[in-house]
């Protein structure tokens, strides 16, 4: 593509008016010298005829000049590419602006972004707010002397959908005044080159500015701004998982995950994969979802449980598992939804459950501190849309407070809630309120409550050895609420198969036929655990919801996008 | 419990015989010294008393040896324990017999055990094999002279029935002579206290040894040992899964996983947990699963495709995860299962899509490299089962082949095969054929097929921009076999409706909308692959059917144990 000619100089004017030397006595038609009034009316005349051209001259000069403005010296330096079908790879160098900060003041840069919004500032100068992820960063867009950021440019930027993506060519520079409105606060990008990437339209189906307030500055507008309600928010999750509360709150859950593994990987635990597809109901009939498996019936597994305590029992010491849980419980919760994430783990012990136990609370604690440490930033952004306190927990396992179920039933009773069974599950309310009881007393959001009741327990959790209404079984609770929930197992074939019976379990039923007899073929004394990462994610961070903790959230009514 | 006394020496015989003092004269009835004749009878029916005495004295002397012989001053040594309940927990110091060597000659361990074998050596000693999950050790019973070890306690270790689980009280002893019979071939244990914890059945329903005996070895048996069939043992997988070959394998499937994680968390991928319960078929209405969701119908997610493309489109560059996959195909082959584990990443990339294929040709490097230096043991061990050659692969992402599917097929015409089209999928047997033929030509087992023909691909792939009967996508190949199915994907909203319909999928069908719609609002040009665990594991370890690769796998017909 060529530019088209510089504008001439209004050279032609200047050499016609050189052809009018003075010092010339003018004639007349018959080559007499004039008279003074004809003398007079000629240099009125010339006068006006000087007037005209000067107005003339000064017409063109102008229109010159418009056109000089109007021709753009930077039409390649910016507008829509063509769809990236991979035509070409130039194998330029591209940054991440989580990299970027004063200490580049002066480095040229290419990157891809998202244009959050666009400032014009008079007919020259633009503002942009450009994001990767959770960082971003302000770009000033500025007519330059040399053509290369011309005033059509700017335009154009300024004219650009916020949440296009496009690709920036820049120079970071260093500012004395923080930047307020991207993250980072100490630099900017002067723009010499801008490309569209991926349109957004005008008018997205839900602002990302509006999902990005924090819900403090939305209360303090008094009605100025309008609260995203979490239904519009997944209706359009696509906009606002951009949120950097989001990009925040999913970098913590891939987190949990990974420090999970890493806790258990270290004591030698195998990764499994079990079927989700299973012959029966794993545990009992109810809740549990009906698929058509061919020419019969199968079902979704409502945990992994009867499949890590067969790897148990097929010489697998130590196994954890980190999958899908589905659960068909026709109720809508905060904390509750029909698809979740478990991460499950199973081990042989050699004495007693609370190894197991032990593990699991060592396990937690990594995480809570892997968290606190490593993704210190991600915390502090998270807490900015949702203020919440910081998450109390002990450093060491051994100092994890255990509160056996009777003795939080009795500290119940003692604030009053004399109600309460000692042998019936707790509601939601009173297992906050012994939360609450806990952390008054111990100062701690992170505890463990023991031996629950028998008859609240699933028929494979192993009795207490001296009083059978109680058994060998744990939860973990933040904050008052449950996120992990264990037990030492029944491993002995013909005590299974009772308790089976006497929890209404028929042992002989299809699918549960094959676990009972993997213990008659010896097993060795197991425990273990299965945690809802959601659940943890959603409390660590006090997100008030478990559905801001899960990327697409499954609920009864629920299942899209 | 307190022992019987120890059995008197036979002292009362001893001070009998004291009784009957030689020198004396023997008399009659009436005084006088008796005749020669009377002497002679005398002397004969004393030596006949004495005879008698003797034989008494003998069998006295017998009995009590059979007595002493007979009770038992080890019965706290050995038997069964009681049920674990979690009763006590005395916190004793247990051995992962992983650690043991010669090098621990002399040291007391504990240790919890599965009894492969055992094998009595007359009445006063046994040997045993123990094992715990790929590592076995012998164990040596002996009567002692302290009494500790009985023969009753040799006697009951000899008749434990094999795959029991036990608690082993021992001293680890170096030997001179390699033991073949278990994994540490340099020491064995001096067992001084066995306890049985769970019993296996006399028999069980498929045997240990018979599962764990090399395939070689079978086979060179000539008939002596029968082959265990996959069925056989996918039917009593608890038994299959302790065979070393098992135990190996699974350890190198939770690696795979790892070092995938391992490499992409490197490289800033956050790991997500997509629903698998959706709407809509994802990828065209065949081979899904349907699931009853309350009062409608919902699918199982054949793949992640849609929701990672999203969560790019979400603002997360790089996403991955690990979880199961759906898959209603009604076919039984080696290398398909209607449930699979699913490795998939999907990331923006800024200029070509072959930046993303270098990212997976890496990490899957990575992964191998990762097996071959950090799981030596467990390749070794499989390999015994499995014998097969060393998979070849090159060091550097660099230096992987790729073929364009066009050249591909030239490769194969030029070998013959003239009836493959260049513009229709590889059959099975064809992608083995160029597997051979990329083998003979570059050395190596792992290559990519790149540009598959756009007919052969979904809907949302990215047409070649030179020749749209080609596309930009590409599989990875293992031993001839794919692993890997990825490419770069349509970002343009519009396009990408163009697409749907000339791939007669409906854009506006629930659950798709969502999908479509969220490229509207800005969109990144992007590209990702989906690996099959399982896939990986089976063709790395040349194990010839993917079950094997699968705990517990799934196919139209096995949906069990």
């Amino acid at each position: 593509m060529s530019s088209p000619q510089p504008p001439t100089e209004a050279t032609t004017n200047l050499s016609i008016k050189d052809e009018k030397p003075d010092g010339v006595i003018p004639l007349d038609a018959e080559g007499k010298p004039l008279s003074k009034s004809a003398l007079k009316k000629l240099a009125k005349e010339k006068e006006k005829a000087e007037k005209a051209a000067k107005r003339k001259e000064e017409e063109e000069r102008a229109k010159a000049a418009r056109e000089a403005a109007n021709v753009d010296h930077a039409t390649e330096n910016y507008g829509p590419q063509q769809m990236n079908q991979s035509q070409t790879r130039p194998n330029l160098n591209y940054t991440w602006l989580a990299n970027i900060s004063a200490a580049n003041d002066g480095e040229d840069i290419i990157f891809r972004a998202r244009l959050e919004n666009t400032r014009a500032q008079g007919a020259k100068m633009c503002f942009v707010v450009l994001r990767q992820g959770m960082d971003s960063v302000q770009g000033l867009l500025a007519v330059s002397a040399d053509g290369k950021v011309s005033k059509q440019m700017v335009k154009w930027a300024a004219s650009l959908s916020s949440e296009s993506i496009v690709l920036v060519h820049g120079r970071v520079a260093k500012v004395t005044e923080e930047i307020k409105s991207a993250t980072i606060g100490d630099a900017e990008i002067h723009i010499s080159k801008l490309y569209l990437l991926s349109e957004a339209p005008e008018k997205l189906p839900m602002l990302y500015e509006d999902a990005n307030r924090p819900a403090k500055v939305v209360e303090e507008s008094e009605g100025k701004f309008a609260t995203v309600s979490l239904a519009t928010r997944l209706d359009n999750r696509t906009i606002d998982l951009r949120t950097l509360a989001n990009q925040a709150i999913f970098r913590i859950s891939s987190a949990v995950g990974m420090l999970f593994r890493e806790y258990l990987f270290n004591l030698d635990f195998v990764e499994f994969h079990t079927p989700k597809l299973i012959a029966a109901a794993s545990e009992g009939g109810a809740n549990v979802f009906k698929v058509t498996y061919f020419n019969r019936d199968a079902f979704l597994a409502q945990s992994p449980q009867l499949y890590k305590q067969m790897l148990v029992v097929g010489g697998f010491e130590r196994v954890m598992e980190i999958g899908p849980v589905f659960r068909a419980e026709n109720s809508q919760t905060h904390r509750h939804m029909t698809e979740f994430t478990g991460l499950d783990m199973e081990m042989a012990f050699n004495e007693h459950y609370h190894e197991v136990m032990e593990i699991l609370a060592g396990m937690l604690i990594h995480v809570f501190q892997g968290l606190r440490t490593k993704f210190k930033k991600e915390i502090d952004i998270v807490r900015q849309q949702f203020p919440i306190e910081e998450f109390k927990f002990p450093n060491n396992p051994k100092d994890v407070v255990v509160v056996k179920f009777k003795d939080g039933v009795k500290m119940l009773h003692e604030a009053g809630h004399t109600e309460v069974s000692p042998t019936e599950d707790l509601s939601t309310e009173m297992e906050r309120t012994l939360g609450k009881l806990v952390l008054e007393k111990y100062d701690t959001d992170f505890y463990i409550l023991d031996k629950f009741p028998s008859s609240v327990r699933p028929f494979y959790t192993m009795p207490d050895p001296e009083d059978p209404t109680y058994s060998n079984s744990y939860d973990f609770m933040m904050r008052g609420e449950e996120i992990l929930s264990g037990a030492q197992r029944v491993h002995d074939a013909n005590f299974l198969s009772e308790q089976m019976k006497k929890f209404g379990v028929d042992p002989e039923q299809p699918g549960l036929g094959d676990y009972v007899q993997s213990f008659r073929n010896g097993a060795p004394p197991h425990a273990g655990g299965g945690i809802g990462l959601e659940r943890v994610v959603f409390l660590f961070l006090g997100l008030g919801n478990i559905r801001r903790a899960s990327a697409f959230p499954r609920d009864p009514i629920r299942l899209r996008p």
